[in-house]
């Protein structure tokens, strides 16, 4: 059995949610605050879930032959100014250095909030020619936002994230490869999170600042609320315009280039969190688990227990299992909740008993199923297993979030489902954004997304009544 | 035979070596200046060597149990001035934010040279108890130093390193640490880099900022100036006193922490291009290669060569070997002088002649040897030729410094070495700054380390006649 006294520590998540996340985030470790203001340390276990992350994306990148690169983290004023909307968009929000080595500078720069200005500035440099294209780079970075209010994961001053930047000779390129990465997007957070998305284009209000088009991934947390998952942007040759990137096509033309730009960052931890959490604490999915099991060993003072623990940490590595053995001097059932608060996927007891009977008993954090293994077949029977737990999350996931999808056909529908439910809300939408202001000023509900996979739930816009244009997923958003 | 035009594009590193190292980031398109003065753009070819220290390092840090965490880019003033010693070194180079989200800030934050002081914080919050003890962390990361010359690599504002820090209940584990993490640069610099590096202490004046003792890995560059390669700090309690931070020890009495810190930056990618590379560009050791073998088709419109090229290409991956084949329409002349100029290990022609006789010509990028394999057995072969270059590599760069070694007796010889020649140069040192100071500012020489391994080279010291207390390797350095 668990000990209660550390699941004791945690505020139930249907008491308040937000005070269950944050005392999830603490107990387990991965993250806190600092003496900077606004801005977090990731601690060892919150860390190695983000380097999980990374492997594994940058893995999936790599084979749609994205090279990795890195640019400075400085914007002279004069560079982020190009672009106005662009400019518009980020200026607000940034953080000014205006001295360096004692001296005030001549120019202040800002600490990138991003670095699409940057990029363009090194495209310039080097993309003359069509042989020159596409251009197909990345930097994994962080980033600086001065926001007011900050939360662990979800909204800090600086943050974790990839950025990728592409330049193509055609607008189609272009285009397809802002769809080509947020599959890659959606296919990642479903595979290897066990989040499902919905994938759609952003709305023109809701879109990236400079962007032509914007698409997003979607997920829905346990309370009901939205998270923005990962955003692809099409840029047109906007941008190329504002820095004059262009290049001697084949015909001999000088020809803007069309650009690109994705991001996927350190809040997805605080999706995983908020996706799969229980009032036990963490429930890390395997693939994103840095140990994906505990064996715990019990009377771990009697002759052979430790030996066998050993042993079969042993044959589990061997395996291909991130698995690590709790030799502490704790009671077990203080060490079962502190498996449980960290998500460790499955624990594996092994005691005298069941050393006698050649076996171990696994436990799986995500359902609390029990299962018998013998000894050797332990290790040959765990990677299905965890495959199982994936599928199982998914599944899970998919059911919450299915289960908080409505539909609405009139404003009173609508209104209905943000004050007596939580979730998302599907409804037509005129295409006006007088529409869009309205609700949001009504309800503080923002367009998610207009899904690709559409349905025709009325015929008319469920804010003004006039002819529908498209259907859009609402929802309040983190 | 190599196309000439490529290799007419470099200065001779005879005639002008810091030219040389120039056009060489150049054209192997390593790096770039950008529009952010001092700031430099990793291009993917010079990032992607980056990634493979990253992660062969990063491993060699797992198997000590170093564990990755990130803190904040940013340290308030306050934070930053807490130890006297460390913002003295610091504070005249750093860059300052002032303002953030539109308004100034009430306390200005530098962006991090160095993390000592935010670590120090973080320990400051997660130590309490000798159970929290050791802490042993690591951050990958950028830091910034408002540097007045830059320089590709050696020197830049804003360059990306790893930063470990460790807190220790004991003196002695804190010693044994630094000391073991300046052996895992040393192992690691030599078996992945290939560039033979000696091991010592830096004198008083050489040390760093706030630490008791600094270690140092020195490396002998091809023009005979060293370069520091990596450096491991014992900071003993000083930082633990000036920032509290305490442990409640097994005797329940309350203790300071005893603290390391060790770092390894991009600089090392310009130790890689001075120590290996030549006339025709960048050498790259295999290890630190991200293509490790390019095949180069000869003839390739002719039947059956692409299909025979990819082939082998297929197999040699199979061997867990970085390969690619360039297919493009640039001479087989050309193709070579880029294979040369980037550094690639080995490169394999391929033809229609080589098909029918059923074998492959690979070609040594180090000594340009040629070697004839049958197309069966080369895949099988590579490996352990990469493992010979490798050798061959460091044997070079050994035989090179050592011949580049000199030792002094008396002040005449000292200068003689220094005006006549270029490289270490060995000599006796009484122990006072003072004679330190007369050496650099007559010759432009700094002590690089008194090394772990001791010679008696005189019995007096070579600047001021008094009694010789230490050993010490003498050089000009980057």
């Amino acid at each position: 059995m668990a000990d209660k006294k550390m699941v004791e520590a945690i505020t139930s998540m249907d008491e308040d949610f937000a005070q269950w996340y944050t005392d999830v985030v603490k107990k387990a470790e991965l993250i806190d605050y600092t003496s900077v203001k606004g801005c977090m340390a990731f601690k060892p276990a919150g860390y190695a879930i983000w380097e999980l992350i990374q492997q594994q994306l940058d893995l999936r990148f790599k084979e749609t032959g994205v090279q990795n690169v890195y640019l400075p983290m400085f914007i002279p004023e004069s560079l982020l100014q190009k672009e106005k909307d662009h400019v518009e968009g980020f200026a607000p929000e940034v953080a000014w250095v205006t001295y360096g080595g004692g001296q005030k500078l001549q120019e202040r720069m800002c600490v990138r909030p991003t670095s699409e200005t940057l990029f363009c500035d090194y495209y310039k440099s080097v993309v003359h020619s069509y042989r020159d294209l596409p251009q197909v780079c990345n930097q994994w970075c962080s980033v600086v936002r001065w926001e007011k209010e900050t939360r662990p994961f979800l909204r800090s001053r600086e943050f974790l994230w990839q950025e990728g930047h592409t330049a193509h000779a055609s607008e189609q390129e272009a285009e397809e490869r802002t769809i080509q990465m947020l599959n890659v997007y959606a296919d990642f957070v479903e595979q290897v999170l066990a989040i499902p998305v919905i994938k759609g284009r952003k709305t023109e209000k809701e879109k990236f600042a400079g962007a032509t088009a914007t698409y997003t991934i979607e997920a829905l947390m346990h309370d009901g609320k939205a998270l923005q998952s990962g955003t692809s942007h099409n840029f047109g040759d906007g941008f190329a315009k504002a820095f004059g990137i262009q290049y001697t096509a084949k015909d001999n033309t000088l020809q803007y280039v069309h650009q690109t730009s994705w991001g996927l960052s350190t809040r997805l931890i605080g999706a995983i969190i908020m996706v799969h959490g229980d009032n036990s604490g963490l429930k890390l999915p395997p693939k994103a688990a840095p140990v994906q099991v505990m064996i715990i060993p019990i009377q771990q003072q009697k002759d052979g227990v430790l030996e066998a623990a050993s042993k079969l940490e042993a044959e589990i590595k061997r395996a291909g299992i991130r698995v690590k053995t709790d030799t502490t001097d704790k009671s077990p059932g203080w060490k079962f909740s502190e498996q449980e608060m960290r998500g460790i996927p499955l624990r594996i007891e092994i005691g005298p008993k069941d050393i006698e009977a050649g076996r171990c008993v696994a436990c799986r954090r995500d359902n609390g199923e029990k299962l018998t293994f013998s000894l050797e077949e332990a290790a040959s029977k765990l990677p299905e297993l965890l495959e199982q737990i994936h599928n199982d999350m998914y599944e899970a996931a998919r059911r919450h979030r299915d289960e908080h999808t409505y539909t609405a056909a009139t404003m009173e529908e609508f209104e209905k489902c943000f004050t007596e439910k939580s979730g998302f809300v599907k409804a037509m939408w005129c295409g006006d954004q007088a529409c869009e202001d309205l609700i949001k000023e009504k309800l503080a509900v923002t367009s998610r997304c207009m899904p690709f996979e559409e349905e025709r739930i009325s015929d008319t816009c469920v804010c003004c009544g006039k002819p529908a244009k498209k259907m859009v997923y609402w929802g309040k958003a983190y």
